[in-house]
């Protein structure tokens, strides 16, 4: 029998998790039974890795860990402390099964109209989905970039034909390993960024008039990308924290057909969870038993909070029916739009389509990636950057709670930046988004994360934008625009 | 009643030919009488320029178009002189009316492995679609972008979202003005290269399974779009110098359907032709009756040789149902990934569909262009280009004639740099293809340029790469093989 989706997120039921999770949950329980009270100090590192018999870098995960959920606060030259510990306090949005059919979009020409506000600067951009430009690795790629165009001054006069630069291609294969998968280079082709990465593997393993099922919510790209495919799109009932219910989609692949499955495992978009390996697992074998694709979109993979980074779905592919998407758009550079896939049996369907739909992706991003990836900074920069966004995220999160009517309900996102809200039933996302609009604010509304418009009391929110004083009049503008509805 | 593509390419029956055009023929037949003989000098510009009651700017454009077709050769302090008119002599590909029905692509399956060997550096290019790095603006577009990191260093921090950088669809809009077409820059879509133009184009004005008609022989590129979009294509006869049979595709559009029309009238790819002001406009009162949207790839438009830029057929669009595509990708930098759609009354839904198929195109080299175009050098640099891509392609069909076999017809483009080649019907391109690439040699075979597998014995031939011994070699060793098999 297969490991199944844990209802509720009890980690201590996943038989795969890390020794310092494990360390971090002993010392929640502590706080929970008041063992522990805030302002106390715990431990210190030494103290910690003698008590369990563990290294003292298994410590440091642990506190880091707990330091994100906002358990610990550490007070420089002093040790780490009890906080608050309001984060447990934030209750997550509710899970309920909820099956439903295939469907085609209802709702997307409004898509147009909420991105583009969203990208203006006039507005604060609650509504986005990248970080604040200050926070990405700018001046070091322009370095790059300044010494390739002086090695290669003619870049621009030729395309990089798929599968792509192959300097590119084998940081990316070298990286991978991290998230589990042996790749080489040949099994990688680079897109123009992660969309089209997906938009070409939808292509590849469905035909116009088929069925795909998703999680729900899901990223309101993959809706779209499926709906201009003509494809009909299956809504799964999705947990807040434990993923998409595997029982539910067993069932929908035997009653409709389904083609493919589109998911994200790591740092989802909207939800944030990260699933554990066994899930992971548990999907992979279920489509393959009954031959459906199964592509993975893990954009986000690299802000997961917590180290080791955590592995992706393809890692336990057997039958090449993975097809693993990502992008260098969120962690390093959405402007050079650079993606890629890797596509198992289909690699060179994706191939050719790449070539037939955008020839190439632009070269000179290529060679200043590929220079950047194996220059070795890239990982020192994302430790800095994956505490910088668990802060964010945290501070956001209690923020809005504290902002938002009671009946508010949070997301506890294990990476990215994004949080997704459950407003009081009351409130309507749609005329929200549009209030808020008029305050020159943005936000998503939640129903287009959702094929049959679901998520009418939900929105998300960009935790990407680092904390100023106009950010904090928006939010309080928008919980007060909250208040006056529900 | 409508003016029809003339079935020979006679300009004298064409109402539009430009004065400078009528007086160089003129010229032509005094050569072809017998009155000038190879060697002799012509009338100085000042003389042709009295004789004719002409300025001597349209006696300067009169010598510039014969001489860019092997009538003329300037002798630097002396004048110019009949050249040995071998141009005259060779045959132009034969035009056979021969209506076809709508059909899926057969062959689409070779494509991946005719384009990877084309783009090895390894190979003499003669397959490629692409002229010699050198020809390229490359240390100006290099100072440039340098000059934009300086100034936003933040560049590749944000997406340019469609429709894209304002700066250079203002750009785009106002060297539309040299086309014929009165654009704003709210008319253009900034798109990842015209390949990515033509797609979202054919996606939002068709639907799986429907009908869409094309030039025959047409660029392979279209065909496996629509092939990959699941549409059908119905080819159209087409002369090699007057462009698709009109009769013939209005009858095609009564009796099948036809939802879409995909035409290059400006330097076709890869037959060369420019089609008269008379003919693009014939063609789009056509269509506009019977409501069928025409795409026009006029993706070559800025290397015609002879001034003024021909018009597009997006110039006679009334009814806003022509889509406009071109880039940056055949004149400036192929890398860079840049093109552009005006798409009239489907303008939205391309925003859209541009937006959810690859979120933007990249974001440096979207300023880079309009910092380019915007600087006044374009119009030079492009004078110097189409002079040398003339000279590249007259002497490579000159030279071509030589080494192929006798009942070798080559065409005679009025811009670009393509030649296309009918070798003896004994002749199989897929073969020669084949034995060429034995030899390093990369060539197109015709039939990639047919849904019906048609042009068993054409070949396209790149002009584009700056003659060498290599080069030179190379079309000897192809010559052979086809004498060989002739």
């Amino acid at each position: 029998m297969l490991l199944r989706m844990p209802r509720e997120a009890s980690t201590a039921a996943r038989t795969d998790t890390p020794l310092y999770v494990r360390i971090a949950e002993t010392l929640v329980q502590q706080v929970a039974s008041g063992a522990l009270r805030p302002g106390d100090r715990v431990p210190s590192l030494r103290t910690l890795s003698e008590q369990q018999h563990v290294s003292v870098t298994t410590a440091v995960q642990a506190y880091v860990w707990l330091e994100n959920r906002g358990y610990l606060e550490a007070r420089p030259q002093s040790g780490f402390y009890v906080r608050t510990p309001l984060a447990r306090l934030i209750p997550e949005p509710q899970f309920e099964a909820n099956p439903s059919k295939p469907a085609a979009l209802i709702n997307n020409a409004v898509l147009a109209g909420i991105i583009e506000p969203a990208a203006d600067p006039a507005n604060v951009p609650f509504g986005a989905g990248c970080m604040s430009p200050e926070l990405f690795p700018n001046r070091r790629l322009n370095m790059i970039l300044r010494d390739i165009v002086r090695q290669k001054p003619m870049h621009s006069a030729n395309y990089a034909y798929p599968p792509g630069v192959e300097r590119l291609r084998h940081q990316i294969a070298r990286r991978a390993l991290a998230a589990g998968c042996r790749l080489s280079p040949r099994d990688v082709v680079i897109t123009s960024g992660a969309q089209e990465a997906v938009n070409l593997s939808l292509r590849a393993v469905t035909r116009p008039g088929e069925v795909i099922a998703v999680e729900s919510p899901t990223h309101f790209g993959i809706l779209e990308s499926a709906a201009s495919l003509k494809l009909n799109v299956l809504e799964i009932s999705t947990h807040p924290q434990g993923g998409m219910d595997l029982d539910e989609l067993e069932r929908a692949i035997k009653k409709h057909s389904v083609k493919a499955c589109v998911v994200m495992p790591n740092c989802h978009n909207p939800l944030g969870y990260v699933l554990p390996n066994s899930h992971k697992q548990a999907l992979v074998e279920l489509t393959a038993r009954r031959n459906v694709a199964v592509i993975e979109d893990d954009l986000f993979g690299d802000l997961a909070f917590d180290v080791p980074r955590p592995f992706t779905a393809k890692s336990f592919d057997r039958k090449g029916l993975v097809l693993l998407c990502s992008s260098a758009s969120k962690a390093l550079c959405p402007g050079y739009r650079i993606g890629w896939v890797s596509a198992g049996r289909f690699q060179p369907e994706i191939e050719r389509l790449k070539l037939i739909t955008s020839i190439a992706a632009p070269s000179l991003p290529q060679w200043v990636l590929a220079e950047f990836l194996s220059s070795g900074g890239y990982d020192r920069y994302l430790k800095k950057l994956r505490a910088a966004l668990a802060g964010q995220v945290e501070t956001l999160r209690q923020a809005a709670f504290q902002c938002f009517p009671k009946g508010t309900r949070i997301s506890r996102p294990a990476g990215g930046h994004l949080l997704w809200i459950e407003l009081p039933a009351k409130i309507d996302a749609m005329k929200l988004w549009r209030a808020a609009l008029g305050e020159h604010i943005t936000i998503l509304p939640g129903p287009i994360f959702s094929a049959a418009g679901r998520y009418r009391n939900h929105i998300r929110l960009n935790a990407g934008i680092t904390p100023s004083e106009a950010r904090n009049r928006a939010l309080a503008t928008l919980g007060r625009l909250c208040v006056d509805r529900a």
